[in-house]
């Protein structure tokens, strides 16, 4: 059963100022959760129904299960549908990336939802480390966990500001911008940064100033843009068919 | 003002059974009248706010304005957040694709975001037409038409039976598979059509039987698939490269 201050914690991980508070974030439904087991990552505590107990408890040695209800797990959870586990998970310290392989920067990418879909694609092409600017969504939001699929546990995500942390890196910077020059021309040697700014505001004059390399995916049709999420994923297939 | 028979009628848009009853459906939000406005689509009827009106009126002459409140423009929306206009719009007819070009194929597809994600990425590309599944998602759902940013005006979708209108086209088939030959190593030719199956059962078997070419995009990391969405988006970029 979930206790009454189980669940007020719970509720409070919904926000980002009680995960900074607590050092704490929630991993939410069967997906994510089996994700979690299966990785370094330290789990706290799991609450999860019988049927998922019974399935997983004998694969995961030491961990805290807690069984609970269907129904007070989906009334427990931040999201709109869950039915088989909550997970509070302690926040990993991540080294920031410098110099060496491929780094992809976010600049001002607020919504949660695209930042998950940016990790799971960033995991799709083994990209290990993402960093953002301070003012990007939090990679602990549940909705960002909830939108990598899984991919939380193999690509960690560090708030810092941007233009300070570029300045200390000497390897070429790639911004997307609508002007270019074609992705589908561009030499990449496998290092670099990737920096992709907002679908609103683009890449901000700070970070802008700091690329050397300003690439586009080259438009056939009518659409004036890509979401942020999509165009990281048609960049990174880019880089990495040469890589 | 919205009158209370036009607001019910809004009401009635949201769901399918009556767009496909008075042959119509909704478009909301600025961009996507705008979108609207700019294209051979007719308008029936707009409702829009007085600031709306005030700056596009005199672009579009023979239009149907009714001035609204933005409270009552969120209120009649289907869509969370919606403040400047809503458009009642007749449903175009389409022709089916054959045999030229690229055809994107959608097989239960039927997440609304999803394909509405789908059209915006194939509109970059180029693609006019998109062929889908009955059971894929509706293309004038609400949702669809929301996640499209304007790009429903462009590209029209057509929900067949789609084994049997396979069945009836005489070029490749690209089928996308986790095992199929990698698409930085796929010699395209710019005619074809390109088959997506959903994220949970991929593309079924009546359809599979008839892909010539199985393909995929190859994995860098650790991620076990890709959101449908995002996949069509990097083989529609591998195509278009060649072309």
């Amino acid at each position: 059963m979930i206790s009454k201050n189980q669940l007020k914690l719970i509720r409070q991980l919904g926000q980002k100022k009680y995960r900074k508070q607590y050092n704490q974030y929630l991993v939410q439904g069967e997906k994510n959760v089996l994700e979690l087991l299966n990785s370094p990552l330290k789990a706290v505590d799991i609450f999860a129904t019988q049927a998922f107990i019974n399935t997983h408890q004998s694969q995961f040695s030491g961990v805290n299960f807690t069984q609970a209800e269907e129904e007070s797990l989906t009334k427990a959870s931040t999201l709109v549908s869950n039915n088989a586990a909550i997970a509070v998970v302690n926040m990993p310290t991540a080294d920031l990336p410098n110099n060496s392989g491929l780094i992809l920067a976010l600049d001002g990418v607020s919504d949660p939802g695209n930042l998950g879909t940016i990790i799971r694609v960033a995991d799709w092409y083994g990209i290990k480390h993402i960093v953002t600017s301070t003012d990007s969504a939090d990679a602990y939001n549940p909705k960002t966990i909830s939108a990598t699929m899984g991919s939380f546990v193999r690509v960690s995500v560090s708030q810092v500001d941007l233009p300070e942390y570029l300045k200390t890196l000497n390897m070429p910077i790639y911004g997307a911008f609508l002007d270019g020059q074609s992705v589908h021309k561009t030499q990449f040697n496998g290092e670099g940064v990737l920096l992709m700014g907002s679908e609103s505001h683009g890449i901000r004059e700070q970070c802008a100033n700091l690329v050397s390399d300003k690439i586009t995916i080259p438009a056939f049709g009518g659409a004036e843009s890509l979401n942020v999420a999509m165009a990281t994923g048609i960049i990174l297939d880019n880089f990495k068919r040469q890589a």
